[in-house]
């Protein structure tokens, strides 16, 4: 006997017919003797037509009074999920983030939980009921109830998992777990059996629609084993955990080198042309920059030229930072000295990430000739410790993520899944 | 400057644009200088849909469950109300049953109020923020989410009036305030200035449909002075208040003897035939009756004869009663010995309502004489103080009232309003 969350995102309980699907499951989990604790998002589309509706009665709807708003989806969800289980015959309750003891700060719809005392979940499983908890939301120090923002609800079941001390906590998803790579570009790509939580934030971080990096931060600091899996199959997924049990049932000496293939089209590049190659020039560039908000990830310095003493800087950034960032530099620009200033949103990443790569050199070597055989010119660099990231053309994107995937033997003999899917918020 | 509860029923705030007029209508009394507490109902027809949704995934939703699926109707008119006043550049913050402190009693689905509590109301009354509270649900010692049932806004708002010490609890609907009569059968129907709170709980009582009893009774027994009125226009509705202070202005000695005439279509009577006429027998029909749950209004027993020692008793009850009660005494046939059982329900009942009554002799002979005079039959009669009931045929109900209203000289010069509106959950 085991106690399992299991958390359910809006696409698995998008109406009726869904909502007692998904009973079904729990209702097996529980009969084969396990105590369940289930995390459910908002049905479907619930939570867009909620920002509609408050679009229509204000420009800038206060963010306390959107949290309460939006608060409304999940609490039908989880009733209605309640309702469906206890017409199969096994009692269920549900229980919104406060009743749960979900606490946060006070940042509305974008909160950060503090602590979860888990009183009336942990009451409920002794009594035998599935408790039913709404993802995605909490109650502050304030008493108000407050939302977690995007990847919610995955967040509030790997807490909830860890407060519980729970088995595992299990994903539910519409594909059967995580794969080598987007299956959409790389038809052959495997399901990962088993990853490491810093395999997978590294992935995440870079471009791979996995899971929210918060849920996986949170299990990575509190040992919480994640199970990615499919809400249309019973198939073992993909096991995320640092804990060697969950390790590939093959010989390890065989495990790969490299996880997975991520690949990002999200990012842009800015490029200050004509920098004073002087101490002190970079850092008020990246001052700027920051005051502007913008989160930068890969920056690359020019040898700097003799004749001139000038220098140019380029570094990439989420596009929707693209603007804010050349308005602020721009404001600048009588301090920072430079002659010009360039935005390329033609760009793409791909990023290879692997624990295997600390013991294995000769990565880099590989991804670069695998490149350039394909012919796929390489603008930028960066790397970590298990990751190796490479900018290219964004039309080369999919050939450059085909090309990795085969060099690092990643292809499975055939396809394995067809749609690579997140799991909601 | 006053202390103002308003309650807006569903039909109110059922779209973006209702709700942007209603903002505005709070927003006009809180910039008159009053302080302003809003009860709301959830949108339009939420309701029914939470409840279609609930049928979808079982036949019998839990109690408890469907309370949690039903408060998110409010939460989403709340949270979407003080966003539109916000918009309007006036704080406001909305709050559920539960952080407005509405205690409650542990019946799902039709729970009474045991305290209110409202000390975040007073809070966010002080800083000058109007305060939006959902009608309908409270949170009860387990702390767990109850509704209270249909009218349970109404009682809300009496109730959030009273512990605030508020100066009047408006209840806003479709129509001017109470009638004479229902409009719709009495063209010439007029609307009461003034009415006291015992009036209201006989003219509700009797099926018109005002108030729910529960926040009129609420209102009596704290002294709560309610105002009914309409949310499309400014002008006086009907108050409702056992103070002289809201007396209309003529001289009172002109103050009609007679509030209004009620009516009621949904009852039936049953007769049970052939009773012994022994000391015990009725007693035991009533006891019978009362076991299957029937909630009996008049009651008449016949002279019995003389050759047989046999009397038949009749009494009416709401019709959804009649099946359960009819089958009660007939399975308790062998003891009650009756020759035969009779239902009818194509009855109506008339009332006519009026403190007045107490000091103003002879208002049976005058509603007697009317009848009489209309060539209608009264089939059975009860009376309270400030009450006298008559039962006729349902086809001659309409007949009645309108010779009734006018014989108590209750008909204004021209048609006052179109529709004779309840004020929603």
């Amino acid at each position: 006997m085991a106690l399992v969350v299991q958390k359910f995102g809006g696409s698995s309980v998008a109406d009726a017919a869904s909502i007692r699907r998904v009973a079904h499951r729990i209702v097996e989990t529980r009969q084969a003797g396990n105590d369940v604790v289930v995390v459910v998002s908002a049905m479907g589309d619930t939570t867009d037509e909620l920002l509609d509706l408050a679009a229509s009665v204000s420009a800038e709807p206060p963010a306390r009074e959107l949290d309460i708003l939006l608060t409304a989806g999940e609490r039908i969800s989880m009733a209605l999920l309640a309702i469906a289980i206890d017409a199969l015959g096994v009692p269920a309750q549900s229980y919104t983030g406060q009743q749960a003891g979900v606490l946060t700060d006070t940042v509305h719809g974008k909160a950060s939980i503090v602590g979860v005392a888990p009183r009336r979940i942990v009451h409920a499983l002794e009594r035998g009921a599935v408790a039913i908890v709404a993802g995605f939301q909490g109650v502050s120090e304030e008493q108000d109830v407050t939302t977690l923002g995007r990847g919610g609800s995955d967040t509030t079941a790997v807490a909830l998992a860890a407060a519980l001390g729970a088995d595992v906590c299990e994903i539910y998803t519409d594909v059967d777990g995580l794969f080598t790579a987007d299956p959409r570009i790389v038809p052959t790509a495997r399901r990962i059996t088993s990853i490491t939580t810093e395999e997978t934030l590294e992935m995440a971080a870079h471009g791979a629609k996995i899971l929210h990096l918060r849920a996986v931060e949170y299990a990575r600091r509190y040992g919480v084993p994640i199970h990615v899996r499919s809400s249309f199959s019973t198939k073992e997924g993909t096991w995320i955990t640092d804990d060697n049990d969950h390790e590939p049932q093959e010989d390890t000496m065989e495990a790969p080198i490299i996880s997975g293939v991520a690949h990002d089209r999200s990012q842009g590049k800015i490029t200050v042309v004509g920098v004073p190659d002087v101490p002190g020039a970079a850092a008020r560039i990246f001052e700027t920059v920051a005051r502007a908000g913008a989160n930068i990830d890969m920056i690359v310095q020019n040898v700097s030229s003799e004749a001139t003493g000038l220098t140019d800087i380029s570094f990439t950034l989420p596009e929707a930072d693209g603007a804010a960032t050349i308005t602020a530099l721009r404001a600048a620009e009588d301090d920072l000295r430079f002659t010009d200033l360039r935005y390329d949103d033609q760009i793409g990443k791909l990023s290879l990430v692997g624990a295997g790569m600390r013991s294995h050199p000769g990565v880099s070597a590989r991804l670069f000739g695998a490149l350039s055989e394909a012919g796929i010119n390489i603008e930028m660099i960066s790397t970590s410790e298990i990751r190796l990231s490479v900018v290219t053309r964004i039309e080369d994107l999919d050939a450059a993520v085909r090309a990795v995937h085969t060099a690092f033997d990643l292809d499975s003999a055939e396809a394995e899944a067809v749609v690579y899917g997140g799991s909601g918020r």
